[in-house]
């Protein structure tokens, strides 16, 4: 089964307000068996609204609608619906005597336009609305030869929620077919979209029971990985199946199988080692322990670091010597390499991580152009320097190192 | 005129992604005169979204798709919209030559499916991804005896806004009917939402002729406000009125009125004093620093710092003596006075910041609950600081917290 999603409202059609509602609505009805097919945003004019409720019904098992239930003159779902349906609304004088009692309890008058929100659908089942006003409808019906449902809920979020956990999702369940849906996220870092669908295309390509989507950003690559069956070993048997190949494939590519980020996985890693980093960050000017400090309990094993902007702070912070900044230029294979060293001896750190770089977009030469990147990792032992040369705006480059950086930690502590 | 926006991208129906570039385009739209009407969100299924292009097609005067543009198989977008105009795709030697040349430039493989994005519609303009390898597109042609402009952007955000600055807004403003907007964006720190709008609406209310929208975001205020008159003279002086008045209520809580981001204010007034800052930051875990280097440019003014998340790291970076850390605790009034002053001294920068507290979700006393954040400044003379108790999650303190400390130095040198 598959459902559309439509958010009504004019304010979902500016620059400054968007449908939330529908992520929370996407997540119940995937734990149902339910894939949401399409989501259309339109605003309040009734022969939009028709519209779109009409092309819902053509297309897809369940029409969910969310918002315009309200008082107001603007508030035309239920309308729109009936004209989709082509079925009549009958005031229902239950749910009128409610709101009378409603405003009364709090000393309000009852203006004229809130009975409208009584108006309800020939044959629905009323959802009430233990948070506002205006309750939402259920409708099992046949549009086209076709059984549909069609779902009503209010705009508010808090209303939308309760109102969905409380009163839809048994109903749902009861309709619906018994699919199980099981989930896999597999996420690799610093390879690039188009190598990395090369590689795989060929493999998930063949399970075609298993909806596989790949996301790319900045380094970092999200396979998702979705299959609908009967039972959740079915299912799962084969999310589990693909995902064992595309980890092989892509091999140290990947660096978690569970959807956790880059920064979270490094700090597993330096738990489970009971090591501790500390970094010396120029290019990337804080972006790498912003990333680290982001996660909650990081202070266990990140101790800090130093910000090394200028010249004179690689030296004061990170020990780097006046000479080999002058020989070299701070963008440079050795100050990479002195950058972890340095940070680490500091702050007696086991690792030390160390990156510079020409973030852009000024600052390039010939022979260092903008994109740059020298990261350069240390444990005391040894130090690994890696030179790449990244492509995109200021923010890609910072975020690229960044990733190139975090990448480094996790590859030394595999 | 009027717009539909067509959001192409399977994971953009699961729980876990959103579109967000459509508000983006939309204020860039609305800024031309132009209503979007519909957004649709489509999964990389050719029927699906073919069929989404017919039915904008249809209703709509102006067609954007977002994504879908890449290399890979469920890349679909070029396909669709051919098949839902009718007409032919032809691959551009002149693109696919480039695409070999960027690889080449990094000195990689192209692999053959990279080929697929120099398809390009017949009749269209191509348009230039300096960002990515997807170019775009932008199509003036007739569907069903009316003339539409059909324009295929890339999904990622960067490309996107890039692409459609520079190639797609003069292009359309020829096209459009003429009508003049002018816009002001007003920007204030460190005042709560609703204290500002009780302090403005009455205000602003009065200016039923100009558009206002208040954006709130970690102790970050956004006032957009926008008129639309036959002149722009008419249109501005009416903008400029009202941002005055707004201006002289908010007073020193405003930092903009141009809207630039506070970390420009900040390294704009260090650069008019010809200053320098450094930053110890603690709880904020390099976001200071990230958000200052963010800013092409910013090497002139902010050194660096440190970022000091463990008790030793204050002591060796920022001079903390550890006496005062084993007394008062790390998070204290006197902990950010030592953190500001000792990264001012070590790094011989003009002004010293250092911000200290708890970020959550654990760590909090009774004594020093969750969201208890000290900011200090010192400028060699004179030493501040300010203890604020800040509510929301671990991110949102983060944020505060930064906010704040680049607050208190643009306050210093205002």
């Amino acid at each position: 089964m598959n459902c559309e999603i439509i958010a009504v409202g004019s304010e979902l059609l500016t620059p400054h307000r968007q449908d939330t509602n529908s992520l929370y609505l996407t997540a119940r009805l995937n734990e149902l068996g339910v894939a949401v097919i399409f989501k259309t945003i339109v605003g309040d004019r009734r022969a939009h609204l028709t519209q779109s409720v009409k092309i819902a019904l053509e297309r897809s098992d369940i029409v969910v609608t969310m918002g315009g239930l309200g008082p107001t003159e603007d508030d035309l779902t239920r309308q729109a619906v009936a004209d989709a349906l082509d079925i009549r609304l009958r005031r229902n004088p239950e749910i009128v005597g409610a709101l009378y009692a409603r405003f009364a309890a709090r000393r309000a008058q009852m203006t004229e336009n809130n009975a409208r929100q009584a108006d309800v659908l020939d044959g629905s089942i009323i959802l009430d609305n233990g948070r506002g006003t205006a309750p939402g409808q259920l409708l099992d019906t046949v549009y086209a030869g076709h059984r549909k449902l069609v779902i009503l809920l209010p705009g508010p979020p808090s209303e939308l929620k309760a109102m969905f956990d409380a009163q839809c999702v048994e109903r749902l369940r009861e309709v619906l077919p018994k699919r199980v849906i099981a989930q896999r996220t597999l996420k690799a870092a610093m390879i690039g979209e188009s190598q990395a669908d090369a590689r795989i295309a060929p493999i998930y390509s063949a399970y075609r029971d298993v909806e596989t989507t790949v996301l790319a950003h900045a380094g970092d690559i999200t396979l998702n990985l979705s299959c609908s069956k009967a039972t959740l070993e079915q299912a799962q048997a084969r999310v589990d199946e693909l995902a064992g190949k595309l980890e092989e494939e892509l091999d140290e590519f990947v660096y978690s199988s569970q959807g956790e980020m880059l920064e979270q996985i490094v700090l597993d890693y330096l738990g489970m080692r009971g090591a501790t980093l500390a970094v010396a960050e120029s290019c990337t000017g804080g972006l790498i322990a912003e990333r680290l400090t982001g996660i909650s309990g990081s202070s266990r094993c990140f101790l800090g670091g130093a910000v090394v902007y200028s010249n004179e702070l690689k030296t004061l912070l990170a020990g780097v010597p006046p000479t080999m900044l002058e020989d070299y230029g701070a963008v440079s294979r050795e100050v990479a390499r002195a950058l972890a060293e340095g940070i680490r001896r500091k702050t007696s750190a086991g690792i030390g991580l160390g990156v510079t770089g020409i973030a852009g977009p000024g600052g390039g030469t010939e022979e260092k152009p903008v994109g740059l990147v020298y990261a350069a990792i240390s444990d005391g032992k040894q130090t690994d320097v890696v030179e790449r040369r990244f492509g995109g705006d200021r923010e890609q480059i910072r975020r690229l190192a960044s990733q190139q950086g975090l990448d480094l930690v996790r590859r030394r502590l595999m």
